[in-house]
């Protein structure tokens, strides 16, 4: 492979922003929006890929050039998401601002919102999604079904929880956490107090008798219309999605009731654009919520091939105001597996072909370096059943990044 | 909408030509392969489109940073198709060179290839498309079924064919006709001495008696392996495709004669990446070809929704030698409608959500400025039958670019 070119210069943007990009030095004949999107990572990546289609330009708001949305071609400002300058130069460039991640200092997108710029979701939806005890605490107090939980400041607090709910129990780091980051199941007040000893909030959650992990991705307009996907089985693996199945493999009852669920909880917190409620469905059949997510999701993956309308581009139309579309599936079962680095190195341009043979395979490929645990990619197989697609799908993600798989 | 950004500057490349966009300055940790194109057309962003899915960085020779591919994020060579200068930079910069379109003087892809660079196709499968005296000719030296044709230099040659094949005859342009120019029907020897007097060389044709036009698009790798799509059928009007139904509603036997006509001539010419044919149905059930384009192709177009694997991502597979993707269809019926810039300006950020409102409607826009005649995108419906199909996807692009359907 050749080396990449020569960097290329920036200019300045707004308030000192550097702005480059291709899109950024044309004119805009047939651009119909431009939509701000704070973070350039892969779901940036895969909304540039949809806003190609309707004319949309997406501008980024990235930490360097090498993000993966950069690299797919969206137009980047440089800055951080916690820089209210970068920010006010990315609103002003745009006509709505979105988020590829939850991890925006909510404050300035207040900001933002009191300056007259469309944010979607806005910062109180955002709270939602980054403050775990705020989500908890709402959602039982709108009568939504959580887990038991409480707020703890000590070990003591766990172990007074326990007696109540039994160990062992979960405790959750209030923000930052991530693929399973955060997220721990302790069974005793010793380690209990070794994982409170890494400071920040945290909360404590009873153990709920998980049968199935299912998601639900919803896109809402600013007004209240929505469409739904059908319900996503999500297999996690040490706290991180590994594979999906659309749709899921649970009861119509069941999937009723968990669309019923994120429908309502998008409505309640008014959330703009794609919303995706990850639920517990327990052994007797039971829906619990679990985690909000008020932006495209991973769980989401599936809907790029194996709906009419993928994710990205309805959380586009949704964010614009713009009708939605629809979410039917184009085959019976659809079924991805995520690719995450292995702890060899993989040199993905070598395995890519190797894993095409099965000409069925849709390969996406992020641009990310694959560290160890870190997603850079997924695999989505459409079929009649979901063994057959999990199972085409599973041999590609091995070939791409298997360590027994390596090219001799 | 808000104005476009601060154009950013752009930096030196190979040979002096300016390289600009977002991907030249990543690292290449993600990257699976880097692919160039001469041109920067709309089928160089639908490629865009289809690079980022697999890693793969694409960069186009473009002539100026408006154009539809560089909008879209394509890494950008600014240069004209015939600067062998501009052209070797390109084919410096990555690992195999393609065509957005025929333009492209084929000496200097002559002389890239004797440097040693992979260009698909190559400069003898370009002739073909470049030039219709050399392809009927060649096609019929092939025993391919092409209309009675010869080379002429006056309006005596063009009466003494019609002579023989009858009034009126078509005249082709040798090269550069595309979209209905240069193609005419002439009835008598001062209209066609009219035609001549326009100069450049010109052949006449006898004028076929078409039932039905049709496209088959087979993408072939460098050994010899390929994939084809079901037959399209294509909808004519002055010369330019406004309308294609995937799988052409033809009998069995005609489509398997123009699938294989069209497999015979990919191989006959050694095309690699996409290879287009066009074929002329008779009323007595003949198939004659037409045309070949050595490209991703109008005709084509269906394929991103309508088909596993588009043409596009093919085309990218072919012309690296990697497995191609399945040609399945996803639905029974593709139908795709051109979007031609009207006589009056068409806002297509007004009239873009009207027409989202069909929610099964896929809308892909060009970023090209609208003018008349001239083909801005496209609209795709899928669907269980091609009435209901083409129905759907004409009440679309009517919405966006017919005059009677003006916002008020």
């Amino acid at each position: 492979m050749p080396p990449p070119p020569t960097p290329h210069a920036s200019s300045p943007g707004h308030d000192g922003v550097s702005v480059t990009g291709s899109g950024s030095s044309g004119d805009a004949h047939g651009t119909t929006a431009v939509v701000g999107m704070v973070g350039g990572g892969q779901l940036a990546r895969m909304t540039q890929r949809a806003a190609i289609d309707l004319g949309i330009r997406l501008e980024v708001l990235a930490l360097g050039a090498d993000e993966p949305a950069v690299l797919a071609g969206a137009v980047s400002h440089i800055g951080g998401p916690d820089d209210l300058a970068a920010l006010r130069g990315l609103a002003e460039a745009v006509e709505v601002v979105t988020l590829d991640h939850e991890l925006v200092n909510a404050g300035h997108l207040a900001a933002l919102v009191a300056a007259g710029h469309r944010v979607h979701p806005g910062p109180d939806a955002l709270r939602f999604a980054q403050d775990k005890l705020h989500a908890r605490t709402r959602l039982a107090a709108l009568g939504f079904p959580v887990p038991a939980f409480r707020s703890v400041a000590n070990a003591a607090d766990v172990t007074a929880f326990a007696a109540v709910h039994a160990w062992p129990v979960v405790l959750k780091a209030r923000t930052g956490g991530y693929d399973g980051r955060g997220v721990e199941v302790v069974g005793d007040a010793d380690a209990a107090a070794s994982v409170l000893a890494r400071g920040g909030g945290w909360l404590v959650e009873a153990l709920v008798p998980i049968a199935t992990e299912v998601s639900v991705v919803t896109a809402r307009r600013p007004g209240g219309a929505h469409v739904t996907y059908p319900v996503v089985e999500t297999v996690q693996d040490q706290g991180i999605c590994v594979e999906l199945v659309m749709p899921a493999r649970v009861p119509p009852a069941v999937a009723s009731r968990a669309t019923d669920l994120a429908e309502a909880i998008a409505e309640a917190i008014g959330a703009v654009g794609i919303l995706a409620v990850e639920l517990f469905v327990t052994a007797p059949g039971e829906v619990v919520v679990n985690e909000v997510a008020t932006r495209p999701h991973n769980s989401g993956h599936a809907t790029i091939e194996g709906s009419v309308t993928s994710q990205f581009t309805n959380h586009l139309r949704a964010v614009l105001d713009w009708p939605l579309g629809d979410t039917a599936m184009r085959a019976p079962v659809a079924a991805t597996v995520n690719l995450l680095g292995g702890s060899v190195p993989t040199d993905l341009a070598d395995r890519l072909p190797r894993a095409l043979v099965d000409g069925r395979v849709h390969v996406h490929l992020y641009g990310k370096e694959p560290r160890p645990g870190r997603k850079i990619g997924h695999v989505t197989v459409l079929g009649d059943d979901a063994e057959h697609a999990l199972a085409a799908a599973r041999r590609a993600a091995d070939l791409l990044v298997s360590p027994e798989e390596a090219p001799t």
